[in-house]
Order: structure tokens, then C-alpha cells, then sequence
């Protein structure tokens, strides 16, 4: 028999931590809200050595605050924490690391710390877990890395501790789900409390302690483009998606990856792409943050619906006045929500288009160079073929027939999921190669696997400025190499390809060439995008999209 | 230009319909709370015809007094609704089609009406847009299936509209997500209205009107297995189901399906597993209902943690006294969450085992059978290699080396997914075909693809009272057909195996029939099951498990 009592060690545990807040800090506690100058008294009355420890830091909002203070605690009180984070983007996030306050990381995307996270981690300083996609690690989180312990980020707070995410819900809702129903403490930093919350986004109940920090939390403007960057080679790729890929197709549910390179699609739908007659064929119905790019767009009637994961800095009032085609409240600002939004990513989308660093010649893809750990965020669960799927549309089916012709196998749909390069990235290093650097740094950094963005099974076009290679029509391997060799230029992988396959490939449309699609490159000019400045965009938006400072030269 | 105001077709309407709704009803509003009495005024004020409408019926609670009043509804004022809902489970959810109500519908489940749902289709009564997995219906409802109206079921609210939806949360914060945050509104029957709620799971702002119903909304207790009925050939299979792969693999995270096969294996766990020493090397952590049939594992401490896709009628109790597995709030009652136990039985599980009627020989397989549209529900979601996962486990691992074995391909980990079935189903029906009824019921309902659960390129283990076939090791489609032809018992599939080929594949591991494993059918005895009855599963509970009436004989 087991004793009583034995089954409730969380939150027999969880009351001991509420009675050591109450004992340390109850002069200063109003219901749940502290003082900010407490928190570093809070998290050592919270935290203990060991926890399991989730801090928001999504590719956006950051509960900065709290990572600021986690770093201030004395290690010898509190040490070996396991920080589990969807993006390890500020320094405070290594710092705990450095510190000797965490040890352990489990997380989807740590690009603007890749380099000093791979130092740390071959330095022994910190050991990594594993790498996920984000849908992955919230899944976790309710299976085998439920957090102990919660500190994320909100627009504002009530006097009862309700939260008011604003726009910027992303990941909030599900990491206090997963720690508050295990009996877990959860810790939100907001801007303010207010009175009345324009709507509440996370029930008081779910929430243990609130401060108002001193300075509003850090959001990233992550998903802006200026179009001023967008180059004629950007315009001939984009043309060639849209003619070779989305009206070929006729993709109606899709998402964008992050990037010029589809930033260039979306403001050629207005122009080419209705030039064309596809407003309403294509590219209605969005699993996207708010990019401004998308904004005329929008305006044409081209697009139907946007869900979002996250929000976008300065997109605000423009959401606000455009509730037909954004998710919002009674209160009128938006509801993202990063895990939905990513199932809806997986399930309801009938493209992924995305770039890479590089790409192997069996089409796997991977953005992990020697020397950083980056991680990478959606692109996974996105750009793979979400095998449960049941439901048909005929861009699924055309994939699904495409590869399975000749095949005796049962007949299912596919995911299109493309990858979009130029063959030669930023100083002229290849995007294609014989072999990854994922392998190398798999051995470097004793990882199980090699990191792999995007499995080449799953992929099923490569696009860059010298053709399509679809790779659904190859019948075996060697094709299927001949096929990538065939867009990849002027880099060595191009080079070495085998030109009477190659064209043969072209014959049976396997690789198709601006020409073959009826695209004269002398037509791909920045005149077809529908906004050519950060300026554009504002006035596309009636004024009411407002760029960040970073983007404005007025 | 596009003129000013168009922007916010789905705001104006949403006001036409709140103002609809005051002008006849407000006399008997009381904020949002109406009487049961006006349910048919309200419909009639707030639907308009071809409106979407998600009734939340899923596979446990339904909102069975909207359903009713739905069916109330006068066709020549409202008509041709899109239903969409995860289960069709009540005669009600066909009687709108029958009475010219709603037209389409599009979900994922219809077990129990899936014999009506097939005539009343092929009477051309209702339009099926679609079947899905649970996830991926929940996903189409942020693109391109977002409800106008969701009419949704929960516990109890309070004067202001707050719900509480206690251990039954199932699709409710889903549904009310998608709908409340694109403009439409959100009626909800309640069991009771109270002063203050023990929590709050839907915060009021989501919420238009809430109906306290006369009748508590139903909730079957699917998850219920009777352990008297338990056979010993299924004990036979549950002793190879754990030596044989969740040993052999190590398998700590999983799901498991509804069904006696699966409840054996839960019943074995302290006894036969934990003979073989693999108590904390198997199935700790779980995406699972809390199937009473695991009691005994969990008060054994076998099992860590259980993430729950909704409740299960008179588990509330045991429960509330076991916070250290289940997912509780801080008032002591369960949050379950469809959506988000689905995201984890995809990403965060390294097995899925499920059962089903019929499997062919490219180990494809399908409930659908002649005459019945039933749907697959959560199986396909978590029955397919889930593509997008990047981190390690051991039994991830090993699965992937074993598919990938010799072939030249990038290594990657799999999903195991695992058919458990007898060679024979009820009434003598062999459970291995040639061909899947799947195939001509696509035809007559005039499918886009034949509807099948689990393909056979996710499948990787067949299991029956004969043996096991892993068809990982398999390294053709001859092998393939032949390992399951080797399992496939005195069915005309099995009797027409090629002996000489099923006997190699059998000396290379392939196949393992129980003597391979170590097992001796004679120890396949009922004793082995931790509990044999119902009373000894409510004895086990320390006599918290309260079951049902209709599972008690005392």
C-alpha cells in the first residue's frame, strides 16, 4: 500500500512555495500583484535547484523582465534549473547558463544566440536536451516536460491577476495551461495593471503572481521586409511561384516562411499574380503572422483569412480595421495563438514555402551551419507532410497523384512543401552541397541525428532563380539528384550535373525554366511589386500601418 | 478603392444579431444569461441560414439541449446550415438534415449514426464536405472552417457568463477560440449557474449567451472496459504487445485506443510488465483518457503522468486524489483539452496502438466498412509518423534504424504504430482482406480518396493472437504482404501465406510468434490481470472509482 498523501507531492510542494512567498513577501503582496522591486526575492521564495523552468521567449514578445532577474540569483541557492523556451533570443537567456544558475535547455529556436550557445554547449556549460519544433515542445510540455514553474510576458493585468495578452498571445495560453493544471507556479510580468482589461486573454485562476515590470516587454518586428530590399531576382523567383507552383496548383491554404523571398510573392499578388486572373484562385486563407508585405494584398480582396501565431509591431490599428480578415476580440485587437496557429499550419494548409542554407542533393535542407545551434521553429511541423491528414483539396490530391504515379500504392494526397533559394546566398557561399554541415556539427555537438530543417521526402519543389525542380515527378533517386543539380546554377553541385538528364528532365517538365512557364525575365522588375517602399506600405494601409522607427527614414 | 466599413462585414452582422436578440429577448436577459424556455427564440434570433454552426458533440459530452432545440428550428427560416462538429453521436445530429435544416456537414466521428449518415448521404439529404482527424477539423476551424456560431456544453457558469467547464474540457476552449475571435457568437448550455465558479476554463468575454439547460448535457463513458470481458487470447496479445515491443523498445510515452486489447495491456502492466522487471522503463508518460482500466498501474507507480483529451464519468473522484498524475486545477477537478492531447499524442508520444476491422496487405487499414460512414476521429493524427519531430527518444530511434536499415537514406527516427487485432472479429469477419471495403465505400459515396484509418507506409507493427509482424525490417513490398499474410491466423489471407517465406522471415525476426518471445500460451491465464472486475478496479481506487450504473452489478 502506498501511503496516503503520496499523490499529491506537487502540490504539497506548490503550498510550500505559496507559503514561503506569503512569509517573505506578504507585506508587499496586494492579492497577486508584487512590486517589481521584489522579483528577485519572489524567484528565490519560488524557485528551487532542479526545476523545470519555462520562460517565455517566443521569436517576439519576451518576458525580459524575468529573464533579466532569473539572472540576478545567487547559484547557491538556486542552480541547475532546465529552461525549456520556444526562442532563446536575448543574452539573459545564456547568462543563467554562464552563471551556473541553469544547466540544462530544451527549445525550438536560438538564432540570434546560435554561436554563443554552441560555444557554451561544447564548453560543457549547459546541456542540451533536445531541439524542437515549437508545436513539439508545447506538446511536451503536457507529456514528459510539464514546467514547474512559468514566467511569461502580458500587455496588462487586472487587480484580480486576469492577463490581457493583446495581439501578442503567441505561446502564453499553452505554457500557463501545462503549468497551472500540474500544480506548477506561474509568474507573469505585465505593463501595467489596469483597472478594467480590454478583455482577458488568461483567467486569474491559472495565474499565481503578477508585476508590473518597469519597462513594457521586448517584442521583435520580426516578420517586416522592407520592399526597398527586394531584388529583380527576388521578382523572377516570386513570378515563377506564382505561375509555376501556386496557379499550377491552385493553393488556396498556405503558409509563408519568414523573408524576402516570399515577402516578393506576396506583393506581386495584387499585380502579377492578378494579371494573371487568380484573385480568388490563390492565397486566400492564411496560417501567417501579420506580415505588412501582405498588406496590399489584402487590399486587392485577395486574401480571405489570416490566422496568426504571433503579432506584428506597428500592424496593430491596421488589424484592428480589418476584423473580416483577422482574428479579433469584442475589444477589437487580435488573438494569436502560436500552438493553434501551428496546427493549423500542419492541418489546414495545403503549402509550405520556405528558404534554407542549404540544400543536399537528396533535398534535405537545413539552416545548421558549423559552429551555431540555431534550431528551427516552425518549419518543421510546417513544412512536412502532415501524414494524418484526411480531408482533400485539389492541390493536396495533384501532389498526392503526382507522387504516386506509376505506383502501386494506395492513393493519398501530399503536402506541397517547397523550398525557395537563390543558389548562391550571402557571400557567394552555395546553397547547394554534396553534404550538409549538419552532419558535421551532429558529431560536434553529439547530437542524435543530423539537424535537418526539412527532410527531402518531405520537400517537393525547389524553386531558385534558374528553374523549378519538381521533385514529385522524379521515378528514383538519381533523377532526383539530376533534378536539384538542374536548378542549382552555377555552384559546384550545379556544375556537376549531367546535362542530357537534366534535359530530359526538362522535357518531361520536371524542371521547368522561366521560359517553360512563359515568364521572360527582362518582365521581372521591381515595378510589379505593389509596394516598393516601407512608405508603400503605409499608404497601401490607409495610413494605418505604422513600421517601427528602424523602418522609417521620414 | 474598396469603399470604407467593408472591412467589418462580420462585426455588423454580429451587431444585427445581438440586436435581433435584445429587441426579442431582452426582456428576459439577464446579461447574458438567458432562460431554458426561450433556447428556440434565441436560435431563431441569432442563426441565419448557411450560417457554419460547430455543435459541440465530441466523443464524451455533448451539447445535447442545443442539439435539440436546433432540431426545433422552423426550415423556412432557417436553413441550410454547415454543421461542423467532431462527433455525430445523438439521433438529433442527423434530424436537422432530415428536416431541411442543415445541408452540409463536415467532421470527424459519427460512430454511433454512422449507418444513417451513409443513407441519409447517399439520399442526397446532406452534403459531407469532409472527414478529419480530431486536430485537423479543430485546425480548418482558424482557415478556412471558422464557425459563425458554436453552440457549446460546459458544467456550470456564473452570473457574469464565465464557464466552467470542470474535467470535461474536451473541444470547448478550441471551438470558442475559433468562433469568439473571427466575430461570431458563442451560445453555451450550462448544467447550473452559480454564484462563483471553482474556476474559470472560458472566460466570459468569449461568451454571448448561456442557457442553463433542464437536464445535465449527457457524457457516455466511452473509455469504460468491463475487465470480466477481457478474454485470454487478449492476454496473450497484451503479454507480446509488452515483451515484444514496449520492452523491446522501451517505450515510455504513448497512447492507447479504445478497446478490451488495449485495457489487457493496461492491466498487465503491474503484474506480467512488472515481473519482467520494466516497472519506470515503460509507459510512464501517456496522452490518454483516464481509463479506469489503468488504475492499477497507476496505484502500482508505474505510470508518471497522464495528459487527458477529456474526462471519463466516475473518474472525477480518484482523480482529484491523484494531482500528481493527472492534470488538475488548483480546485482539485481535471482540464482536459482535446487540441492540445492531440498535439501531444502526435508530437510527444513515441507509440500509438490501436485496433481496427480490417487491414490489407500493404498493412493499410479502415473501420470504414460497406454502408457506414463512421470516421477515424483522433487514430489518423496519432497513428502517423509524426514527420515534423526533431527530438530523440531511444524507442524513436531504434524505429528509424530499423526502417532505414541498409538503404542509403538521410537517418531519421519513426513513430511506432502498432495494429492490434485478432485474426477474426466478431461474427466470424476475418480482420485481414485483400481489399478494403474503404475502396467501394469511396465510390458509392463518391470520395475523393478511400477513406483509411492508418496507412501502411505509418504502420510498424501488426499484432494478433498469432504473432508479430515488424514491418520495419521488411525490405520489400513481397516481404511486407508476406509478414502479414504470416500473422494473419486461418483468415483466407493467412492460409494463403507462402510457407517457405514466412518461415525465413520468421528465422530473421521479422515475424515472432509468442514462443519466440519467451511466451507460453498456457501462462496467458485471466489471473494475470491486475484486476478482473469492475469491483476490483473501484477496489483498487481505495474506492474512489465510481463506474457507472450500467458497469456495476452490485
Amino acid at each position: 500500500m502506498v501511503s496516503p498523501g503520496s499523490w499529491n507531492t506537487l502540490q504539497q510542494n506548490r503550498q510550500q512555495r505559496l507559503q514561503r512567498v506569503a512569509e517573505r513577501l506578504g507585506a508587499d503582496l496586494q492579492g497577486r500583484i508584487l512590486p517589481a522591486s521584489r522579483i528577485r526575492d519572489l524567484l528565490h521564495a519560488v524557485l528551487e535547484s532542479g526545476d523545470r523552468v519555462c520562460i517565455e521567449g517566443n521569436n517576439q514578445k519576451q518576458a525580459d523582465f524575468l529573464a533579466q532577474a532569473l539572472t540576478q540569483l545567487d547559484p547557491a541557492q538556486v542552480h541547475d534549473l532546465h529552461m525549456l523556451q520556444s526562442v532563446l533570443a536575448l543574452p539573459e537567456h545564456l547568462d543563467v547558463f554562464e552563471k551556473g544558475i541553469a544547466s540544462k535547455l530544451d527549445f525550438s529556436f536560438s538564432g540570434p544566440q546560435a554561436t554563443r550557445l554552441a560555444r557554451l554547449a561544447s564548453a560543457g556549460r549547459l546541456n542540451i536536451g533536445a531541439i524542437h519544433t515549437y508545436l513539439e515542445l508545447y506538446a511536451r510540455y503536457f507529456v514528459d516536460l510539464t514546467p514547474r514553474v512559468a514566467l511569461v510576458a502580458a500587455q496588462a493585468a487586472d487587480r484580480h491577476g486576469n492577463l490581457y495578452t493583446g495581439p501578442n498571445t503567441e505561446d502564453t495560453p499553452t505554457i500557463v495551461e501545462a503549468t497551472a493544471f500540474k500544480s506548477g507556479m506561474v509568474i507573469a510580468q505585465v505593463n501595467e495593471v489596469v483597472d478594467v482589461l480590454p478583455r482577458i486573454d488568461i483567467p486569474a485562476d491559472w495565474v499565481d503572481y503578477v508585476v508590473a515590470a518597469p519597462a513594457p516587454h521586448y517584442i521583435e518586428p520580426l516578420f517586416t521586409r522592407d520592399p526597398a530590399l527586394i531584388s529583380e531576382i527576388q521578382v523572377l523567383m516570386a513570378m515563377m511561384a506564382i505561375k509555376g507552383i501556386y496557379a499550377e496548383y491552385g493553393v488556396q491554404r498556405l503558409n509563408h516562411g519568414i523573408g524576402f523571398d516570399t515577402a516578393a510573392i506576396e506583393l506581386l499578388l495584387p499585380t502579377y499574380a492578378a494579371s494573371l486572373g487568380l484573385k480568388g484562385k490563390i492565397a486566400s486563407h492564411w496560417a501567417l503572422n501579420p506580415h505588412p508585405a501582405l498588406i496590399p494584398a489584402i487590399e486587392a480582396g485577395f486574401v480571405t483569412s489570416v490566422h496568426s501565431f504571433g503579432s506584428e509591431l506597428g500592424m496593430e490599428d491596421y488589424i484592428r480595421a480589418r476584423p473580416d480578415v483577422f482574428f479579433v476580440g469584442a475589444d477589437g485587437s487580435m488573438r494569436s495563438n502560436r500552438a493553434l496557429s501551428q496546427a493549423a499550419g500542419h492541418y489546414a494548409c495545403d503549402m509550405f514555402i520556405g528558404s534554407t542554407l542549404q540544400i543536399d542533393l537528396q533535398g534535405n535542407s537545413s539552416t545548421a551551419t558549423l559552429g551555431r545551434i540555431a534550431g528551427f521553429g516552425g518549419a518543421p511541423n510546417m513544412g512536412a507532410d502532415a501524414r494524418g491528414r484526411r480531408h482533400a483539396s485539389p492541390a493536396w490530391l495533384k501532389a498526392g497523384r503526382e507522387a504516386r504515379a506509376g505506383k502501386n500504392a494506395m492513393p493519398r494526397g501530399q503536402k506541397l512543401v517547397v523550398q525557395m533559394v537563390e543558389t548562391f546566398r550571402e557571400h557567394m557561399q552555395p546553397a547547394f552541397v554534396e553534404t550538409l554541415d549538419a552532419w558535421q556539427l551532429a558529431e560536434q555537438a553529439d547530437m542524435a541525428l543530423p539537424p535537418v530543417m526539412i527532410y527531402g521526402e518531405d520537400v517537393t519543389h525547389i524553386l531558385t532563380e534558374e528553374g523549378i525542380a519538381n521533385l514529385l515527378l522524379c521515378r528514383n533517386d538519381e533523377e532526383r539528384e539530376q533534378a536539384i543539380r538542374g536548378v542549382a546554377g552555377y555552384t559546384p553541385v550545379g556544375l556537376a550535373r549531367d546535362r542530357r538528364m537534366v534535359d530530359n528532365l526538362r522535357d518531361r517538365g520536371v524542371i521547368r525554366r522561366p521560359a517553360d512557364l512563359g515568364i521572360d525575365p527582362r518582365d521581372a522588375t521591381r515595378d510589379l511589386l505593389a509596394a516598393k517602399t516601407m512608405k508603400d506600405l503605409v499608404r497601401a494601409s490607409g495610413g494605418l500601418y505604422l513600421p517601427p522607427r528602424r523602418f522609417r527614414n521620414w
